[in-house]
C-alpha cells in the first residue's frame, strides 16, 4: 500500500517525507525532484521565506542507483533558516528566554483553535507545524508518486483559474497545461498571456495595500483510464480520497470535480456528458468510448471514466496580511494586531505545485490497490494486460 | 475507533450498516433512527421508489435495553422492493434468462467505469451498489454518531442554500436550520418561504421537461468545542475528513468549508474572522474568544475552532433523466438513450440528511480520539474537563 | 483492499459477517460456505450449544447469481437460541428485571476487565460479546477468502497436533491435513488414529472432572507462491499479520510459525532451512529452488518464501468449567465460585477451524494488494504473469 | 492516533522513525533514548557492527524545548558504517560495477523471497532492509512511546528467561526485571547469575562451533490498568496487536502472552487465574479485584485485567552462521555456501530491547485511545479520572 507522511517544523532542522509501498525499479531522478521543489518556490507575489530557501531533497533511504528498492524512501530537506533559529526553537530544554513568541493569534491560522487544543500559552509551536512550509515534504513526496504515474503514462500538471477577481477566460488543453511546468519564469501559472496580467494586477493591489489574495487552482491527472476507485466503499471512492487530499492543504476551503459548482445549478441535460462510440481506436484513449464533453472531471460513481481527471482548489487569501487584523494578547487578552510573521501575498501557483503532489500520491494510491506489483515490471505487466482487457472491451 | 461500513444493493434483500467504536451507555432510540430515515425520503422532487419503501432500522447487535453495550452495531434495513427482484437478483446462481441487464450506460453515473473496471457486459450490478439508496445504510449509522454528539451538546442539521438558478436570499440562523427536522411536512428544507417557492420552481421546470436539477446543501456543527481535529498530519485534518466525507456521497461534485468558494476571488482582509475577546463569558460559547464574522467555517488550520462548523456540499442533477441523453448498447456499441431506472428529478434535500450523517460520522471520530471513554460516564466526565480546561484557558 | 468486520452478540437475534475488497466473477457456493460453519460445530467435548445451532449462511448482499460482483458482502447467521433471548437481551429499554446478569467473573474471560472498561455492573454484555460464539462470522468471512485463494490454486487447512498433554506423534502431510475436511465425523481433527485416541483420552478426563483442556491446531497455506508480505515496514509483514490474526481468536495464547518454540532453544545450524536447486521444475513447485525441511514456517524476513506456511495457534483450556474457579460477586464482593453458562469442554478442532478462516482472510488481504485486480479475469491474470515471472527467475 | 513508521537501509546514510500522535507536553529526554539505543547494542555474543556503531538519536522534530510539541517527530540515527558504502549503495545510478552483490541467499533471512519478490538479480537490496539494523529506529521511537506510558505510571522492561538449551531457573519479580535496565554491563540480561551463566555456555558453544543460537526474551508491562483493548472488534484486541508487533520484529518466530504454552498442554482448573477481593486497597494496585496467579499474562479477552502484561518471544538463532549453510548461486544456480555478511551469534537481550520499543507503542496507541488528550495535562486528568473510576467500582 502507498502511504506518506511528513515531520518538520517551518523552522526546525529540517523537513522530512517518507514515502512507503513503492514498488522497486521505479527511476528517480534527483533534479527532477528539485524542480518540483523549485516549482513550488514560483510565482509571483511570495514572500522573503524564499529568497532564503533554495530546497533540495536528500535522499536518507529507499533509493539505491537511481531507483526504488522497495522499501521505505526517507527524504530531507534542510531548512537553511535554522541557522537562526536554533536557540529560539532547541530541541533540548535551551534557554526559555530565547523562545519567540506568537503572543495573538492570526485570524485564519490554526494559532488559537492550536493553542486550545495543545494548551499552549502562545501560537509558536502550532505556527511551526501548521505553517505551508509543510508541503515542501508533500511536493518531494509527490514527486516519487509522479514519477511511479509516468512509467504508465498517466500524467499529472496544474494551472490557475482564478487569482482575486481576475478569471481564466477560455479552456486550457493538456498540451498547454502541461507545458507550464516547462517555464524557468513562472508569473502566475495561467496558460492564457491576457488572463495572467489581469490575475498580476490583482496581486499587485494586494502588494499595495498590505492585502493578500485568493485563487482557484486546476489539477489534471491525463492518461488515466477508466476503473481506478470504487463506488463500492465510501472511503474507496476516488473523489472522496482526492478530495482529502487536496482539502488538506493550508488555506484550501472548497474542492471541486469537474463543472462541481456550476453544475449545481444547472440542470440534468446541461450537465452530464452524453456517451458515444468511436468508430476506431482514438489516439491517446483506452477504449473507443466518447464523450461530447467532462463536466463529470473524469469520475462518476467515485471511479474514474478514462477522461481527464479535473480537481480544483479554492484557495483562501493568505491568513498573514502586512496590514493584520484585530486578535487579542494571549496573556492579557486585550485587543490587540495579529502577530505577523513573514508571509506570501499570493500563493495560488504554490498551492497548485502541492496539489499536483497530493492528487499524485492519492491518485498513486488507488493504482497500486487496482495493478499490484513490487517491481515496475510486474505493475507495468499488469496494467498493460489491464489496458489490453478494457481495449478488448 | 469509531468506523463504520455499509453493504447492500439496492434492489437486493436488505441494506446493512456497520457502526464500531461506540462507547458503551450512550442511549439509543429507535424512533429517532427511523425519523432520520424518513427525513432521507422527504423532498419535493422525489422519484417512486420513496413510496415503495418505507425505511425502518432494525438493530442486530450493539444496542441492548435501549444503549449501546461497546460492541459493534449492525443495523438492517430492509428492502421491501426485493420481493419483485428475488428471482432478478439471486444470490444463488439462478435463472440467468432473468437477469435484468441494464443494456446501455446512463451518463454521470458509474455504470461505464464500472462495467470497464469489474468487466462486467452491463452496468447492473454497478448500478446496485453505486446507486444513492446506499445512502440509507449511512443515515442510519450517522442517528447512531448523532446520538452521541448529542450527548456532549454538539448537534448537526442541515438545509437547502439552492436549487438550480434559485438560492437562499439570506443567511440562516441555527435555530431556523435546526428546526426544519421538526417539520413533518418537508418541501426543499428551506428556512426562507420565499426562496424556497423559488427553488420549487426550479423543480418543476425539471418536472416538465423531463429533467434534473442539482443544489447546494450545508451542513451545520453546532456547539463544538475549539481542538478538534489538528494541523499535525494531513491526514487527521477535520476539514480533509469532512471533505471526504461528504464528496463520497453520490453525485456530489465540491465541497465547501465556510465561505470556500468566495473566499479564493478575495482579498484577505474582507475574508479573515477577526479575533476578540468578550467580558464575559458567552453563553453557548466555551471560552470568551469572539469572532466578527464565520468566513472559516468554525475550521482553520484543520482544528475546529469554536464556532459553528459549516460545510457545504454541490450536488450535481440526478444523473437519469426522463429524456434520456445519449449513450451506447453495452452489447452492439450502436448509439442509443440511456437506460432509463425510476429515480430522482431532485434530491438535494435527502443528500443533505445523508450529508449530516456523513458529518456527524467523521466529526465523531475525531470527537472520540480527543477525548478517548469507553463509556458514556467516561466520555463526559474527560469531555468536560477539557472545556473547564479552555474556558480556564 | 481485502477488509472484513463482524458484529453480533452471542444471544443476540444474529450474527454478521462483512467482507468487502472482493474482485468480482469469484464463484461463491453457499453450500460449501455452511460447510465451513458446520466444521466449526464439530469436536468431541463441544457444549450443548452446538446441537442448539445449526449454522447457515445467508448472503444478504455482494453476491448474485453465484458470484460476487465487487460490492461489500454482507453475510448474517441466524441465532436459534434467540428466540429465548428476546425479553433477556432486547434492543429497546425492555423490562430490566428480566435482564440475566453474569453476576460473578469467570477467570480467563474478559468479564471482569470488560466490565471494569465499560463501567459494566456485571458481566453480561462482556460475555456476549468476547464469546467464541463470534468465530461463527468469522469462519463465514473466511469461506469467501477461501474461495477467493482457491481460484488461484491457494489452499489453507488445519489439524489438531496437541491436546492436553497427548502429542501428534509424528509429522503430517499435506494431503493427509487437507483430507480431513472432507470428514463427516470429526473426533479431534487428527491425522493420526492412535494420536487422536490419546488426544480423546485427555478430553475424558476433563469431562470426568468438570475441567476443560487445551491444545495446539496447525494451520497450513499450500500453495502459495514466494512474494506474498514484505520486510519493508513492520505492520505489513506477512508474520506479523498472521500472529495478529491468530492471537485474536478467543482463547488462543501463543501463535508459533513453523518450528519457531523449538528453535528459540536451537543452534542455527539445526534450524535454518538450507537452499538447493533442483535440476527441473518441480510439480505443484513455482520454482526450482529447494530447501531440505521447512523450519521457517514457509516465511523468511516476513515475506513467503514458496513453502508451506504453518502456523501454530496454542489455546489455552476453555474458561469456563463446569467445577467453576473462585471469584467474586459484583455487587457484594463476597469470594463466591464463577457464574456458569453452557460452554465446551475441549473446542481445538474448532478453533483450528476458526483461525483457517483468520489466516485465509490475513493471507487474501496481501495476495490482492501484491496483485491487483477488480475481476477475478484480472486477478489470475495478473497471478499467472508473477508466477511466471518466478519460474523464469 | 498514535502511529509510527521507520525507513533506512543497514548501510544506507542513516536511519529514521517518524512518531505521529503524541499529546504535547511530554518530557522527551534525549539522554534516556540514546540509552535505550545502547542498551540495544549491549549482550554477549553480538557481532562486530556493534563497535563500529555508537547510536545516537537525533531529534529532527516535534520535539522543543525539551517536550514533545504534538506535532510528527522524526528521529535520524546516523550510519556511522556509510562512509564505507557511499559508492556501494549510492542514491544516483553511481558505478555498478562497485555493487556489493549478495550472491548466494542465505537460508532463514529474506534474501531468497525478497529477490523473487521484488524481481532483484542479488540479495542486497533485500538484506540492507530486512536486517535487524531497522530494529534501531524502532527502538528510539519506542523510547518516545515509553516516556508517554511512564507519565502515567506504566513502564516497560524486559529480561532473557532462554537462550539455547539453557533456561531461568525462577520465577522472576518485576523490580528484579526492571532493575536490569540500569546495569552498564550487560551479559545476557538475565535476573538470575546461575542461570545466566549457564545462558553464556549456550553462546560459546556458538561461537567456538561458527553456529548461532537462538533464545526467548519476556517483556513485561507494569502498571497498567484493567480495560485497555478490547474484545470487540478483532482487530483492536490488545493480545492480537501485541501479537503483531512483536511477531513483527526479525528473527522472532513465536509469542506467547502468559503462560500460553504450557497452558495449551494442560487443564483448565491449572491454567486459570482465581478471583479475590483484598480487604482493603492495595498498594500499586487500581482495584480490589486480586488474582492468585497471573497465568493469563495480563490479558483476558484481549483486555488489559490489571495485572501485569507478560509477552514473549521467541527468538530463532541467527540466520547467518560463520560456517553457512547450503545454498545456491543467484546467477549460476550453482550449489554454493550462503553469502556470510558480518553478524551476532547471540542476539536474544537486543530483541529484548527492541520488543520493549513495540510492545511500548502498541499499548500506548491503545492508552491514547483510550483516554484521549491532546496534552499530557488532559491525558493525566482523563487517565486519573478512571483509575479513580474503577478504584471506586
Amino acid at each position: 500500500m502507498l502511504r506518506f507522511s511528513t515531520a518538520g517544523e517551518s523552522h526546525g532542522e529540517s523537513l522530512i517525507a517518507l514515502v512507503s509501498g513503492m514498488p522497486a525499479g521505479v527511476p528517480i531522478d534527483g533534479a527532477r525532484v528539485n524542480r518540483e521543489l523549485w516549482r513550488r518556490q514560483q510565482g509571483y507575489g511570495r514572500g522573503g521565506r524564499m529568497r532564503i530557501e533554495q530546497d533540495t531533497a536528500q535522499f536518507l533511504s529507499g533509493v539505491r542507483h537511481g531507483k526504488t528498492i522497495g522499501s521505505p524512501i526517507a527524504i530531507e530537506i534542510e531548512n537553511r533558516d535554522w541557522k537562526n533559529w536554533t536557540e529560539i526553537l532547541p530541541v533540548e530544554t535551551g534557554d526559555p528566554a530565547k523562545h519567540k513568541a506568537v503572543a495573538s493569534p492570526r485570524p485564519g491560522h490554526a494559532d488559537l483553535a492550536g493553542a486550545l487544543k495543545w494548551d499552549f500559552p502562545d501560537a509558536r509551536y502550532v505556527l511551526e507545524r501548521a505553517s505551508a512550509r509543510e508541503t515542501t515534504s508533500r511536493v518531494a513526496a509527490g514527486a516519487v508518486a509522479k514519477a511511479l504515474l509516468l512509467e504508465l503514462g498517466i500524467d499529472v500538471a496544474s494551472h490557475i483559474v482564478r487569482v482575486g477577481g481576475a478569471e481564466l477566460s477560455r479552456p486550457a488543453t493538456w498540451a498547454e497545461i502541461s507545458a507550464l511546468r516547462e517555464k524557468n519564469e513562472v508569473l502566475l501559472n495561467c496558460v492564457d498571456e491576457e488572463s495572467e496580467a489581469r490575475m498580476k494586477a490583482e496581486v499587485d493591489i494586494a502588494l499595495r495595500t498590505g492585502d493578500s489574495v485568493g485563487g482557484i487552482f486546476e489539477v489534471v491527472i491525463h492518461g488515466a483510464p477508466a476503473g481506478v476507485g470504487t463506488c463500492a466503499n465510501w472511503d474507496e471512492r476516488l473523489d472522496g480520497l482526492l478530495a482529502q487530499a487536496v482539502m488538506s492543504l493550508q488555506a484550501v476551503k472548497a474542492v471541486e470535480i469537474g463543472r462541481g459548482v456550476t453544475a449545481a445549478a444547472s440542470m440534468g441535460s446541461t450537465v452530464h456528458d452524453s456517451i458515444g462510440y468511436a468508430d476506431a481506436p482514438q489516439e491517446g484513449a483506452h477504449t473507443r468510448f466518447t464523450r461530447d464533453h467532462n463536466n463529470a472531471g473524469g469520475i462518476e460513481g467515485g471511479i474514474s471514466n478514462g477522461e481527464d481527471i479535473v480537481v480544483r482548489g479554492y484557495l483562501k487569501p493568505i491568513s498573514t496580511l502586512r496590514r493584520p487584523l484585530g486578535s487579542v494578547k494571549f496573556d492579557t487578552r486585550e485587543l490587540t494586531k495579529a502577530a505577523y510573521e513573514r508571509s506570501d501575498v499570493c500563493a495560488v501557483p504554490a498551492a497548485g505545485v502541492a496539489a499536483e503532489a497530493m492528487v499524485a500520491l492519492a491518485f498513486g494510491k488507488l493504482v497500486l490497490e487496482k495493478f499490484g506489483g513490487d517491481s515496475l515490471r510486474e505493475l507495468k505487466r499488469n496494467y498493460d494486460g489491464y489496458v489490453d482487457q478494457i481495449r478488448a472491451y
